[in-house]
């Protein structure tokens, strides 16, 4: 932490700062410079970070040194966590793990022939939505307990991970019975009781950015997670909100690589949700793996008319199959597999 | 609605769309211009919300007309929303209530001492935080229910009204038993779940904006509240995320007026969470009065330099004592009572 | 300057880096922390400013501690500049000054009425566009050199003080010798050689904020024109660009104190533009000046449904006036006058 | 257009819209719906684009149908734009075109060197700023004349395209004679007066995007220049202004595959400004190409701890190097070709 002094600062004021450091049980070291005096503290942030060093007389800046996060860093931990999701399916490694199906669940039929064609294209996890977050309360909610069934039933039939989202803490045990993996939505991203829930889980977490969430941000949500003892959170960009109004959401693709530099946790990419329109999907998911992305996460829909929800983002089976076709080419362009 | 053809549209691919709207029950009107056809719909728009037109083929761009939000609206009603917060005091008429109070509940003898000045000055409401949504897990996350039991001591022995935060669905029976006014803060706003289960309460609730949230989804979270049964909701404005970095966010004064017109709930400010520093919060807590604003809710503690959260954010007593004298002043010249 | 330093930097890199910082003339302070090792720079930043510290093997990060300008910051000026506009008006002091006008100059009729209703209102400066920046080529683009003749004529027979935007440097002596103050559009704010070509007049200049523009970033672009001689400069926050749609920008009413805080230059407020909408120019035009704004800029036409752009923000006479009405009490309550 | 009109719009003041329809030569087309009467205007939507609808009494908001582009959009022009850039090499088709150098030219002797590497690379196009927009007038503001002088001996001399930004339109002929493309600085995207100057040449122009602008504002800015009768414009994404703090500026990727729906106009990426750390470069550069970018922008510096600005966003020659190679692969699997 370092403490950029007024001009105008006392010794009087200079000297309640020092005292107040050091009744911390740190140690306070001051330096002169020809315009400021800074005091840089040594020893642990944490306890500065919850002191409010901006109220003491005298004090212009408080600029800390340190990142807040500390299990989900890569100082913690060197190399890339490889997250295991069950039936044969790993990330995080090698493989670019891709993840597609219908936003919400639908009907078993439905789902079933959806999963077969994600499946055959390459997919190795199945998504679709049995609780779902709708901006308005009049829309369609979700089937709910009736959905996560349909997507065991699918997932264990035809070998594929499931994961699906969980948006009330009352759920965590209902979804984690049913499904590989818990999803954190966007809007959840910082509703810190239902982290803490889901940390409790063996589960793996995947953890969406929220729309306005920094990178930083995102991993402070994970640190609640492996705070709570689970370590197996994968990241998830989707988008974050700007004034561009062309997209439903604006793609920081460089979430990925700074996700990575600071984190030793896996990071997937949405296109869907980024974007908003299947047109721009494909584009977006190439980008993704070009920059590292450990995965996608791919809305796909048979019949994108009748789709329930979110059929606008969706790719019919045969738009996904051709663009796994260039994923392919492009993984092993970046030394990566599909 | 109106849906906005691409110039290559064939009469097969209109037909097909046009189709569909009647499937619908609905009356489509189709209307060829020089440049674009368009195919303006006529009826309820709710049930065409979920119908993903943008895939048709042959649709450039899907328009809606309406509002999503119902009885929020100030089509739903008129007239302004008066909302009864107990112990004599109303908001959303002349009076502009003024809440106070310190970021956290920290124990009794503070709380009392605050409340007391915060009561001298002019405040009505008593804020006080039990439950914290802290971006750490590290981070102090409240006194829980011993925190609510001293507000409830505090505001029944001064006659304040209270206002505390629920983020845990769980705890909304107990928070409801013990504050008069239940906030839901800026992360939780589309937590769908809670805003369900405080709508199914007779509470008044304090509905924060999220910080990538417009007016718009405010009024949408909003109306999950109203819908569940419960009409007492306070709209508050609380800065939203943008790229200037002088101010924790940017506090978003239009927000004001904008609610105003498109809804009767009243809305208040936050000028304290919006600036993030104190030496701002005046300016900002005088610029929200003249705008309109039906209250304010600040953050004031005794001992900034000693609070457990916010403490950077906080007025002292003697500096909102002489912020409510001017706020007077100004709801005098813009016809409000203080 | 403060370098954060990796905690695997090595001894030679240390000492790489402090070879660098003694070989621009200044001093190092190195401070051995639990986790981080820091070195603080002691001497001029600005030398440090343009050297990219961040690329030497073993800095984590770079932490500049002084603000990059100085002419035009309070450490440099502690009392508020009042700039003398002409005509018996000055800005900065304890008038607010209100200026008002068509947003682009139609006709001389039309200049002259409008010109005599907001002057009745209150009004001591008249503005009006004759260079328009527009987004579209195909849009009318002003009166031009005639436009400036207008405003000339009608400012000098009313006794009005003129303001007028300059797009072009080869027009500034034209605009210069036309109106009182020569205005920079917010697209302009760093176009640096118009900066310059202005700041190389002595003529006061209005120095509206960029869409994308922080506080501290338009008091950089304002440095270049005190740094050209020029100390004559008015600020006006106009609105930024957020994700928020219910209005045209979105107005930081923080940039008030804001700015007053950093800089000693005067700071007024456009309602207009960050409002783009009439119905909401009378709350963000109170809010301005309840918040310390030192004036106001605001679009008046008296006959809306004909104006040549902006319309739909112009107010007309009548709410001008009860607006202004309403502007003197609040102005009273903060200590103010207009 | 699309009027739409409130619940209790008179009858009178429907007439009175389509009166003023008529009067501009259009055809108004009502249609009454169960919850509002909707006016579709028929015709050319450019005289109503100017016209301040919303102000007519009953309008409640006013909802344009067509794009404001012509000659840069799509509809005119189906097929990608193809532009000779000289010396061999053209943008906008199967080829993706590299252009790299320093941010600023620093003297001949270290342009030379680095040129050599970036061609030896893969680049066919030279990058070098003798006139720098630099945010404070401190900064060194580049060789001017004589740098675009060693710029074009290099380039002649290695067989490379040049290209060099031109901040002041009295600069535009000086630039024009030395360079090969005249770049259009962030800065300066709605300088409508430059935009002009360099639409009378016949030179390529690179059009970078502003920090506030749409990728739609960015198409009306290319407008600009091709109604002057330049058709030679590449667009090119850099990153836009958005909350995130890990990053200079946000790279919104989903730019390139939306402007290639929009218009026939090539796009190119520079990675560089947009991320603003060196590290982050080679992901969002193999993003770029991987969502069909026509080309980069990268700064290349072999001394980067040497540079005079932009240090810290520099790749050195051999990860320069690598990074080509990658970028060969990912060219191909996307069916181009660098």
């Amino acid at each position: 932490m370092i403490i950029v002094l007024r001009p105008e600062a006392t010794e009087a004021q200079v000297n309640h700062i020092i005292d107040k450091i050091k009744a911390l049980g740190l140690t306070a070291h001051l330096s002169k410079g020809s315009e400021r005096t800074i005091i840089g503290v040594i020893g642990p942030e944490d306890v500065l970070r919850v002191t409010p060093l901006e109220v003491f007389p005298g004090v212009e800046n408080v600029i800390p040194v340190l990142s807040p996060f500390k299990l989900v860093s890569r100082e913690f931990k060197k190399e890339n966590s490889v997250i295991d999701l069950g039936k044969g399916v790993s990330i995080g490694g090698k493989e670019v793990v891709i993840m597609a199906g219908p936003c919400t669940i639908e009907n078993i039929d439905s789902l079933f022939e959806i999963a077969r064609e994600v499946k055959k294209a390459g997919a190795t996890v199945l998504r679709g939505g049995a609780f779902k977050p709708r901006t308005s309360p009049y829309s369609f909610q979700g089937l709910g307990k009736t959905g996560l069934k349909m997507l065991k039933q699918v997932g264990d039939e035809l070998g594929l991970v499931t994961v699906s989202e969980v948006m009330d803490l009352r759920d965590v045990g209902l979804v984690a019975d049913s499904v590989d993996i818990l999803q954190i939505g966007c809007r959840n991203m910082q509703n810190f009781n239902l982290l803490k829930e889901v940390g409790a889980t063996k589960k793996p977490i995947l953890l969406k950015r929220g729309m306005a969430s920094t990178v930083k941000d995102m991993l402070m949500s994970a640190e609640y997670i492996l705070s709570a003892g689970n370590f197996s959170v994968i990241l998830c960009e989707r988008g974050i909100r700007t004034f561009e109004d062309s997209t439903r959401n604006t793609l920081d693709i460089s979430a990925v690589p700074v996700a990575k530099q600071l984190s030793h946790l896996p990071i997937i990419v949405d296109p869907s949700h980024a974007a908003g329109k299947w047109g721009l999907v494909p584009a977006l998911a190439k980008a993704a793996v070009a920059a590292g992305s450990d995965g996608l996460i791919i809305e796909v829909h048979n019949h994108p008319e009748e789709a329930v929800s979110d059929g606008a983002q969706s790719l019919i089976p045969a738009n996904f199959f051709n663009l796994m076709t260039e994923l392919k080419s492009i993984a092993n362009a970046v030394g990566r597999k599909i």
